[in-house]
């Protein structure tokens, strides 16, 4: 079930499952003996940093408060320009979105008016399956969707998407999640530069890096090499809810060229940076021990999961970001269901790809006990 | 300058004028001896809520802190609930955005989309001035702008914009601000009721109401009432920015028929709602006692502000809202300019109605330094 599902997912909101209850609860992470409840579920599903934000967003955000009553323009410009130094670009490089969802959409519902003025067809080159916020963009818009398989190894196949974006008579927005989401793979820059780095009025890459900060694969590259380069057919974009764990409070960028950015912040709505958000990532930026923590936390739960995989003889696909796909013996969806009934939330499976599940990173303590559920399923048969 | 250009003003920006200082900085709200400063300027032109969030809102803030690492879902959730339960109607007939800028926005992406996909025109019916977001977000879809002039007593030209939309072939977006932003005058419910009331294919009303919990005059009664009534094609936006004192946090919505609900929420972006603003949002609204607070504040500090005006001798606009629409002696401009060396920013002109300046009413103590201000202006023959 992608996010928009889930929101619309009336039996979901009816039911109060997600409601308060959940909301007002965090998962026990210091007891690392007791197995999760109905009180302390596991919620190893939507890719979220369970560390929670730095202590010093907590504080700017509390700081924030007695003026958040005006509009964001201070707080905006001043990440705007936070954002900005930090890859040596201008703020007319920077585009900020309510989340890096807002970014895609903007992009997506620019590049479709383009090509209705220019009179031409328009389409999106995804992988599949990958983050499909861009597809779920380009539906309404009649943006035709043409999805590319991953290859038996799960890497993009680079080669068809290049066809099948120049096969197409019009405009080809292509879309690469670099580390994919499910996989949490890197594609390597060598692969991307050629055809990334060509200049063209028929091709627009949307390279979303959403977990860019848990990469530690040298081959990984990011694609703001190409918008230093100057290139204009592109944009990064980045976000604020994984390693920052700013998740509810939805700030995320875009990095491109000048003329990139002005033309889809056309497309964004006004105003649209909140402050508590603003300051949080202002303050979260600056924080690189948090940052530092984080990665550090993230590569021990890493092994943990990874480590009780293996022992179980259960493969996965080499994880750069905060979560692991791995394959499940037997039905994901009978394995998720069981798991949700030990109130462990594991993510799913991702179509095409079958007999994988996703699940998310979260902190060590919350992998032990993971791990525990999942040592007792493969007793069981179950996993 | 709106909003957009106001965030774009590269000088703006770059000489700090709207940066940290001005962030950090609460206007003097006690000292009602102390006229504004430098360090105290008076912001007076954005049509804030002075008096900040409720303290219930805040505590709400940060209680959440602690989860909002988390996906906003269920803050979302709950609000949409709570504010489908304000009007009797169901979480269908509700759609949250980020902001009602947002709404606004995916309205018109929405029913531009809906013009290509049935091969028509499209036009943006607005009255002129009125509170641009409709036709900032028209413009670069190519929707088509009608304006039609205000009055010569302010009120809208209903008749003129009526005919607008009849003679045209295709569909005509009509946007109504009610209480209308800059005069802060309320259109009286008898004199919308035939044409909003009216269901068709050809037109679509937006009916901004971003100040209605400022009205007190019996006359204006809310189109809320046309989509309880069934009909769909229209929305009614409200925000939080306002009376709520939220505007920093970026929470506003839709009230709309569930067919147009739903056909919005395609446009807006997936997870738009932070938690942050979620959460004060649903505070608040049970806050009676902030809202009753907020509206006796805001009727005093107009009828301080009236009081100057008439003792002066300058002409105001009846207002129903927390800012009031006056005549100056001379150009506005210059007004502005003085006003703003004196450290208070007042809103500004907008044409084709010159001589006039909008006001936001701040608190009873700012509006009283205000008026000190105002009456060395009139000694000086400034205003």
């Amino acid at each position: 079930m992608d996010r928009r599902s889930f929101l619309k997912s009336s039996s979901l909101v009816a039911s109060g499952f997600a409601l308060n209850s959940l909301f007002n609860q965090s998962v026990a992470q210091t007891n690392n003996a007791i197995l999760p409840s109905k009180k302390h579920p596991l919620l190893l599903n939507f890719n979220e940093n369970s560390l929670g934000m730095s202590p010093k967003a907590k504080d700017a955000i509390i700081q924030a408060l007695p003026t958040a009553f005006r509009y964001p323009d201070d707080a905006r410009a001043e990440l705007l320009n936070n954002i900005a130094e930090l890859y040596n670009l201008s703020d007319k490089h920077i585009s900020i979105g309510n989340g890096s969802s807002e970014t895609i959409q903007a992009t997506v519902a620019m590049l479709a008016n383009k090509a209705k003025q220019r009179g031409i067809n328009i389409q999106l080159v995804t992988p599949d399956p990958t983050f499909n916020y861009a597809e779920l963009y380009s539906l309404p818009l009649g943006v035709k969707i043409t999805k590319i398989p991953l290859k038996a190894d799960l890497s993009f196949d680079l080669e068809k998407m290049e066809q099948a974006a120049s096969n197409f008579d019009g405009l080809s927005v292509v879309y690469i999640c670099n580390p994919n989401n499910p996989t949490a793979m890197v594609t390597p820059y060598s692969q991307l530069e050629k055809w990334l780095g060509t200049q063209s009025d028929n091709v627009f890459f949307i390279v979303d890096e959403a977990y860019a900060e848990f990469v530690e694969d040298p081959s990984f590259i990011s694609a703001i090499e190409f918008v230093k380069k100057g290139q204009e057919n592109l944009v990064v974009t980045r976000t604020f809810s994984k390693i920052f764990a700013l998740a509810g409070l939805r700030v995320g960028y875009g990095v491109a060229a000048p003329n990139t950015i002005s033309a889809i912040d056309e497309f964004l709505s006004i105003d649209n940076t909140n402050t508590a958000g603003a300051v949080a990532a202002i303050a979260s930026l600056k924080d690189k021990t948090f940052i530092a923590h984080s990665l550090k936390s993230n590569n021990i739960s890493r092994k943990i999961v990874e480590k009780a995989l293996t022992e179980i003889g259960l493969e996965y696909a080499p994880s750069q970001a905060n979560f692991i796909f791995h394959k499940v013996n037997g039905d994901v969806k009978t394995y998720k269901q069981r798991m949700a009934d030990a109130n462990v939330m594991v993510g799913r499976e991702f179509p095409p790809v079958v007999g994988w599940n996703r699940l998310t990173l979260g902190t060590p303590e919350e992998m032990e006990q993971f791990v525990i559920v999942l040592k007792q399923f493969h007793e069981k048969g179950w996993a």
